[in-house]
């Protein structure tokens, strides 16, 4: 085990109708908010004017900024940070999934910062203080609304980067499980696969020795694998989705991470699937996972022998490690399928003409190669693509 | 699962050698601390001197009160609030383990309060501040250290109570497997006990659906049973020590009562045993549990069946579940005393001739039962009692 520093101080308020108090809870952080949104399905719903009623009766004020769209977009955190400027606001409220989150993480961090907000993302300054950010939930996936990471899209080049900081921890979260009862099928899954990808990334690691992590990972996986199926065939069971919420939390603040080093190299090389391609990011991690595990699994064969047998229940067999293995990678990748999803790149409709872009443009560290349980070249990330094809 | 609010803001340093910044960290907090301890323990081993070098290093003034016993005392807490008075202490840094950390919440809640400190124990009255408490852990147990509990024992009576409140969760924790190496093989293997029990207290509930905290729960389990031994064999192997102390910080920090509602009576049972006998509080959970696990499984068979195939490998005879969850219960009594701990009253020496007395002072709520999973009475404690002899 390595060592490591944890802080996840996130007030998590989870449950039936728990939004209807988000107007006290801001009130603990002032008066004035930024109401952050994405399309037009939190009005449809009725928690647009369930969160208006709770600021309302709280006494807390609102300037609101809608229109973020998936894979969240510098020049609405642009607008954003302006308009807190303007209206002197205290606090943003994220009302939606991930994308909503992101931009007003970014929001938050732009706001106190006198050079554009993109420096932190591009690696050219680091923050000295931010906002805080609120947020009700809307889909479980990307687990921002307790993580300290954010992803935003630079319109200028399509670059998607991530940058993670302690100031982008929420102050709190409303986290109610019937909200996610109108969510799509397709979207279900998709946050099936970010969730999962989440706990992969931190589940692949050389770290010797993570034995409580890597028996949490599996918890959080087990759950998500027995009951994305029963909330796909019942949209508005609570109790399924309510274990699908509170594991996308679990799998992305940090938790997972403690003492062992992840790998990630399948989220950057995401990142430019959906940052040129514009797909769902959890499809995008469906079509990547797959491929980079039959990439890489020989690297720890052992590795994923457990994840095969604790994990996809593979029984194993002792005298074929590499046949374990990769039974547990074709049940994954059978697992994607059977929720919906994409599992090849011909799946999501992505031609192969610009797979060595992607290859070229996958964020690289200081020494040329990406992922840290086998460091990939470029040359590595075009294979990777090509086994995705 | 049920609603729940949850936040565990402790900020976690773990790992080697990082107690020589316990200085630069209780800076951000302030400049002045009592620091807190037990017998002379720390002196030997070298870790006072180095709490010292590192606040002398960071600027940082002390005052001490050393002498916390086990089931730590409300005299030493009246002291600790006086000095704390008098000498404008910031912070309370407490340098042991869970009785050293408890004595420290007490003195910080009792700091800004009028009255005796005994009333937020007592019920009669709820704290509206606190000074921070920070810890250096160094026995793995309790898990106080990120806990929002503390247990105090007032002389007068011989009374043990516990007092919950988000104002006890510390504000840092530094914890340094290595300061653990030096534990008695009886200290070590107590502090299993309480972890386990921490678990399970949690494990053991009547709420449907609650998997992803029972798979945590399990893990949490799994990784203590297979390295308690390997500790007691090798008291300075690194890795397992590292794994029951990050075990024993998420066993207790809430996470694994989310949704669901504990149950608790072994903990207040237990009380009374070690209130009256002062006996180690994870060795009079040893002897608790299982006696209450034989007392009540029948209210949930299908669950202690988890718990037995589960967390004990026992194959499951699907024609036998009353069968299959006592073999669960004999596989944990025989863990217990496999690591040294008594597992009857007799093996801790204590008479039967106070069982009475006992059953009847083991706090209750308000309609005189104790407990969730099973609402136990006074007569229900002490056929528990007496199947622990």
């Amino acid at each position: 085990m390595e060592n490591f520093v944890f802080q996840s101080p996130t007030k998590i308020i989870f449950g039936k109708g728990v939004e209807a108090s988000v107007g006290e809870e801001v009130k603990l952080h002032g008066t004035k908010v930024l109401f952050h949104y994405g399309g037009g399905s939190i009005k449809k719903t009725g928690l647009y004017q369930r969160v208006v009623d709770s600021l309302g009766a709280a006494g807390v004020d609102f300037v609101e900024l809608g229109g973020v769209q998936p894979n969240p977009r510098l020049s609405l955190v642009h607008q954003g940070i302006e308009l807190c400027r303007e209206e002197k606001v205290d606090l943003v409220l994220a009302v939606g999934g991930g994308s909503v989150i992101d931009s007003a993480k970014a929001i938050a961090l732009g706001v106190p910062y006198e050079g554009d907000v993109w420096d932190f993302f591009a690696g050219k300054a680091l923050p000295g203080a931010a906002l805080p950010v609120g947020v009700v939930l809307t889909l479980p996936a990307a687990g921002s609304e307790a993580s300290d990471s954010c992803v935003i899209t630079k319109e200028d080049g399509w670059l998607k980067r991530g940058f993670s900081t302690q100031f982008n921890r929420p102050v709190f979260a409303f986290m109610n499980p019937e909200l996610t009862f109108t969510l799509p099928p397709y979207q279900t899954a998709c946050g099936a696969a970010d969730i999962m990808a989440h706990v992969m990334e931190r589940y692949f690691t050389n770290t010797p020795h993570v034995e409580l992590t890597d028996r949490m990972c599996e918890a959080v996986l087990k759950v998500i694998i027995k009951n994305i199926p029963i909330a796909l065939r019942e949209p508005d069971n609570y109790e399924a989705r309510a274990e699908i919420m509170w594991a996308s939390t679990l799998a992305h603040n940090g938790l997972l991470s403690t003492g062992r080093t992840g790998d990630w190299a399948s989220h950057q090389i995401e990142h430019e699937l959906s940052g040129i391609y514009d797909v769902a990011h959890g499809a995008g991690l469906a079509v990547v996972f797959p491929a980079w595990m039959k990439y890489v699994f020989r690297r720890d064969v052992q590795r994923f022998v457990q994840f095969a047998v604790r994990v996809w229940n593979v029984e194993e067999d002792f005298f074929d490690p590499e046949g374990t293995a990769l039974e547990g990678i074709r049940r994954m990748t059978e697992f994607f399928r059977s929720i919906g999803l994409p599992v090849t790149l011909r799946d999501l409709e992505i031609p192969d003409d610009r797979l060595k872009e992607m290859a070229e443009k996958t964020k690289k560290g200081p020494d040329g190669t990406v992922g840290q349980f086998v460091k990939l070249t470029t040359e590595d990330v075009l294979n990777i693509l090509k086994l995705a094809k």
